[in-house]
């Protein structure tokens, strides 16, 4: 008994068909004595769409009219949601994102929520009503219709859960939980039960595709409890939760890969100040994002430096690193693009030692070599040729003892 | 130079292309000087598509839900329009209802304006912005889209034409005009150059469907200036304006017809009080239309009374009245289905003696029997058999003087 907030993606209301199994799920929880509120994406495939008809208008068309042409995508749904809940002889009510006062700044197509005004939803949910939000879209102080990019109706459900105090956020997807690793690379990989909001950062940021890292950080700052689960099946997913309330005793909770790494090194630099600027400066002018960057020290007035890029840049870094390498003078610039980032997550490090050595031997014992690591808080990272990425994720979820009991 | 309200219908938007063109038009209008306000339906079919999806979510879908979701219509080729203006070096921008602060009450599916904001669409203009509002749609007290009903969007044209004191409001339509008759009926039928609200509406109520008859209403009621003009040529249409604005010096504006009448006629029922009314409330009751009512007085305290319907009502009237009949205790309950109503109108025969003898001499000359007459201040009507419909009209718009000069 208490608020919840069920949040389901576009392929779980792709038609009138799954909208309809959507609203069975959503009774069955105003039937166990809950308030509910649903927020909802468009239907699988509109979005884009919409876009690719936005484009046959216009070359470049313009961000304030296209978020009011991408916000017809949610409305469709909410409003085909609330005629069928009426149907079935429930009170509901559509709102959309100026009716349920979602405002944001007035970044077009990437808008940020600035306030939620929960007085109208929590009086309709009071009137004992199912209230149905169009999730990704908001409205600016001026009055435009914005959207709040990719994935936005997460960010949307956790906002508003946040805005009216909710017991919870139900994050419907069409996976059943976060998973230790990818099932796919690692056959024993094992639902969790709880995760931290900063290990469910760690994670999406690479490449656990679940949810959306804003709304991960919106969950965090107003700490709303995140349920993702399967729109499925009526199976317990994983909670994301703060770190202090009781997570599992796990010292690492994930291990994650993404290959398509590359990189580029910078041999025998002079060590002056103002080198890595020099480095940087046209990377960053080519709009080539930089992941990993380490530098050592020689002897003698020298170093070397290497950092990462996408596969995709890997061709154009290295062409203007080498131009580079020729005016501050160093002896080489090589690179290579077979490469993969495999690291482990875990709040628990912050209270273990030696969690850095199990990995690197783990990791030493299969004959994996390691070629960068870097670290957070509640993170290592080691980049290993790309052959090695899914032996490395399986040694690693054995190592920190994630294999679920067969 | 001034400001110019245009509207296009369905067919108009019904696709990009369309779009475009109609996009041509606007800056043609807008390089002549004008400041232009722009009003849109939805894409052809995309309502009916819409409410077709709707019956699909719900046996009977909810007028709020329902008219939340109609607006996405008009919600998509607004942006387009906007975006294709923006492509072409145009500063534009899309208003929706909401946004257009079209006030309206809270009537779903068939609401009424009650004010429009002319601020924010003047404030617009004078930043030199082509504005374009979404036809059909409103927002009512409590924050709630709303729909004006079928071809509402002629309506808000002209009530933001009144809002913002336009010099004009242009209607577009696949007509390029008013004729003084249908011209499928009548070759000889003449496109008008000006005609009066009142003249407009009684033709439009009697058949011509050119304009919605509660736009021309509010036309009307805020002296707002119509032309009705072909979306397909440059040509000039009609002008609908107020009687006292030099009109043409015709008694008779136009000529319409409606087939598909039906006529009831109580013979012989006692002349007493309270007659009528027990004749037509179970008419009511089934919610059948009544148009024409014409009662005439008999010797011996007796009358007969007769009225018309539409003709997919007659057998259900016929059978209801047959039974009132006995009642009532006429001598015979009997009836006709084969029956057309030609009108004639005109402010002119405000003035003008000896109108309705023309008519039905005219009428009488080629062996037409009138069945039955009714008048108002600006109108004529006749009931004839169906089958003298065409030739009724094509005699009375040459006695009438309409022929054009060939």
């Amino acid at each position: 008994m208490g608020i919840v907030v069920q949040k389901f993606g576009g392929t779980s209301v792709a038609d009138v068909e799954k909208i309809r199994n959507v609203a069975n799920r959503v009774v069955k929880t105003v039937a166990q004595g809950n308030s509910v509120v649903v927020v909802l994406s468009a239907m699988a495939g509109v979005t884009d769409s919409l876009i690719k008809l936005a484009h046959q208008a216009s070359k470049n068309p313009d961000g304030r009219e296209l978020d009011s042409l991408l916000s017809t995508g949610e409305q469709t749904t909410v409003t085909l949601m609330a005629m069928m809940l009426n149907d079935m002889g429930y009170k509901a009510c559509s709102l959309l994102g100026f009716q349920a006062e979602i405002f944001t700044n007035s970044a077009a197509t990437k808008a940020r929520i600035i306030s939620i005004g929960a007085d109208k939803i929590l009086k309709l949910l009071r009137d004992g009503h199912i209230v149905v939000v169009a999730g990704f879209q908001g409205i600016d102080a001026g009055g435009n219709i914005t959207t709040l990019g990719r994935g936005g109706s997460d960010t949307s459900a956790v906002a508003v859960a946040a805005a009216i105090n909710a017991d919870v956020c139900e994050i419907y997807t069409d996976v059943d939980g976060v998973y230790t690793t990818d099932p796919s690379i690692c056959d024993k990989a094992r639902k969790l039960g709880k995760i931290s909001y900063d290990e469910m950062m760690e994670m999406a940021s690479l490449g656990a595709k679940v949810l959306q890292i804003r709304s991960v950080e919106f969950a965090k700052k107003y700490n709303v409890p995140v349920h993702v689960r399967s729109s499925f099946s009526d199976e317990e997913g994983t909670m994301v939760l703060s770190e202090n309330t009781g997570m599992e005793e796990l010292v690492i909770s994930g291990v994650t890969c993404s290959k398509g790494e590359a990189r580029i090194t910078f041999k025998k630099v002079p060590d002056t100040p103002g080198v890595a600027s020099r480095i940087f400066k046209p990377i960053a002018d080519a709009r080539i994002l930089v992941d990993m960057i380490i530098q050592n020290t020689r002897a003698g007035g020298q170093t070397d430096l290497t950092f990462t890029v996408s596969k995709n840049d890997y061709e154009k870094a290295l062409a203007i690193s080498r131009e580079t390498g020729k005016e501050i003078g160093a002896q080489e610039v090589n690179g290579a693009d077979n490469l993969a980032k495999v690291s482990i997550i875990g709040v628990g490090m912050k209270n273990h030692s030696g969690v850095a050595s199990t990995m690197f031997s783990a990791l030493a014992a299969e004959g994996i070599n390691i070629l960068m690591i870097s670290t957070s808080e509640i993170r290592i990272s080691c980049i290993v040729e790309e052959k090695y990425a899914e032996l490395a994720v399986r040694v690693l979820h054995s190592a920190f003892g994630l294999d679920k009991d067969k």
